[in-house]
């Protein structure tokens, strides 16, 4: 087994702290990963305080991880000793079922592994995330981190990155079209960055006046008020799609009226309470659509990275040492970072022997 | 100014009774109907008793007509006297914006004009609709009942069917789609005799086990009863497109989690109250769609009543004098009607010089 030390909870009331446990060693076809840097993403504090009911403690967050690969197993192939390496939300999947087969593991319907608080396919064990100072993960399922890419600031391209990348491309967002995002945090600052990079019309929906010069120079060409009526309304029927961002509870109906005839509302955030229902008028009579998106795929998380490096895209980020996650925790609460913490795992201190991994090959 | 009789409310409050009222007399590119058959359809009701908060009294109404061509305008090409002639929801739309311009005026971004309580182009009047002995429409909104429909039966076609197949013919349902229905009445009926022409393995949903023979004589390959969690778990994830036909407020989840990745539930019926709010869950996890449809356009009306030619299909009607019409009111509401009222015209009183009309050609 390979030890390894990481920051976690053993139960949902307590701060994160200093966790040791075991991984299992890599196996022929595993990549074992020396994390360099792990975004935070709003979805490991509702799992660390069990706000979905599903955790399984202890619990080892983190599932944006970008580290260097230390040890391949001998059936290996795309990965070697030294490479820069990305996992994200998903570290196995079925492989055989339909939506393995278009490579939208996302979507599995025998159930995907999560990063974390997933059920290890391989030990029967739970999965542990990225909070910590290695990773083994299947070759399937770890990611090429193209060279261009400031490696702490693509660490949340894994999450927030392909949870707004995937519907983009999967709704064909290009020049032509007017894409709405709500919510400017981790996951709408990268909305705005990708969708202008795809060359659409990019219009942010904020409630709050006062990030509208922050949304203009992360590439929105319009900022709205969404709480002003008066220009809500000068947008009636006009976007192709929005790209909801928002997991609180909001008016739907509010923005389904902005979409044309056919247009979507494509919502990435799932409320812990339900948002008000929406008007069933306002579907009928433009053909309207609501729906929903899941991260992507490995290929499409893959495709995201190069298309990231193509047009130099990361996340801004705000990096702290990981003694810091608990304050963290608190300020991601008041959406007080801009716009993504990534821990700096330097800070964590190194088991011993650890370093003896460093350059071993199996 | 043309004479008409029909059947009519001053009010919200009053029953329907005889009216005598004016139409326009035809003019150039105009077409003259003597009404023979009338649906009644529930938004009947909702417009008579003032349900939307949207009527101007008095109001006839009345939008699935089938009649006679007794006259037509110097420009009409399409239709000479004599001609079976069909009328549904629309008889006007702006003709110049994109959505009118494509065929599907029924979205006309300057709004259509319906065929009663709607707002006349041409007197500046309201728009009066099939409850009565004749009508005068555009060419543009007339169609033609092919020779093979059951003129009676076919009434119901222009409101009940069309919104029913145009959302199956939208989401491209056919062989090897798994579709289904959700509720058995006017356009749930129609929705699967429709869909089963189309070549799909249809599935009703009913809350009422005893609608089971019926439902798989009007074409369904299976019936399951939606307050049934054991018989509708058998069915999770595999629906390709469900067109949900139920206006009263219902648990939107139930029939969420019977579609496929990338599934579509489509609603016609718009509540008065609305739903549960829907689980966003529901939709990420599979990337499903809820939507919402319209009636049709024109040009997809005279398609569906040519298909309907093609497969036999008409409507199951009971036919009514229209003195029966307040009764048949009261039992629509309790959906005692398999499964459409259709008026025969032929019970209405004749105004004085009506007659005279009919052999006439402008």
């Amino acid at each position: 087994m390979l030890e390894s030390v990481g920051y976690g909870v053993n139960n949902a009331e307590e701060p994160l702290h200093e966790l040791s446990f075991t991984r299992r060693d890599p196996g022929p076809k595993d990549v074992q990963i020396e994390i360099l840097y792990c975004g935070v993403c709003h979805s490991d504090l509702h799992t660390v305080r069990n706000e979905w009911n599903n955790t399984v403690f202890p619990v080892v967050p983190g599932h944006e991880i970008i580290g260097r690969v230390t040890k391949v197993g001998d059936q290996v192939t795309k990965f070697k000793v030294g490479d820069m390496a990305g996992v994200g939300c998903l570290v196995d999947s079925c492989q055989r079922c339909g939506s393995c087969a278009e490579g939208l593991e996302q979507y599995c319907e025998n159930g995907w592994v999560g990063t974390y608080n997933g059920e290890e396919m391989h030990t029967g064990g739970m999965t542990y995330g990225g909070y910590s100072n290695n990773i083994v993960v299947t070759e399937k399922f770890v990611l090429r981190v193209p060279d261009k890419l400031d490696p702490a600031a693509a660490a949340p391209l894994l999450c927030a990155g392909i949870t707004t990348y995937s519907p983009l491309r999967h709704w064909k967002i290009g020049p032509g079209k007017k894409v709405g995002i709500v919510g400017l945090g981790g996951l709408g600052h990268m909305g705005v960055k990708l969708a202008r990079a795809m060359g659409a019309n990019v219009v942010l929906f904020t409630t709050s006046a006062n990030k509208r010069e922050d949304a203009m120079r992360l590439g929105a060409h319009e900022v709205v008020v969404s709480r002003d009526a008066a220009q809500m309304a000068q947008h009636e029927n006009s976007f192709d799609f929005i790209l909801n961002t928002v997991a609180a509870p909001h008016n739907l109906d509010a923005f389904m009226v902005l979409l044309k005839r056919e247009g979507t509302m494509t919502l990435v955030g799932a409320p812990a309470e339900p948002h008000p229902s929406p008007q069933v008028f306002n579907l009928i009579m433009k053909r309207r659509h609501i729906a929903g998106s899941l991260i992507g795929g490995i290929a499409e998380t893959q495709e995201m990275l190069d298309f990231c490096a193509e047009h130099g895209i990361v996340s801004d980020i705000e990096m702290i040492p990981i003694q810091k996650i608990n304050e963290a925790y608190e300020r991601m609460l008041k959406s007080d970072v801009k716009y993504r913490f990534v821990i700096d795992m330097a800070s964590l201190p190194r088991p011993q022997g650890a370093a003896s991994a460093k350059s071993t090959v199996s």
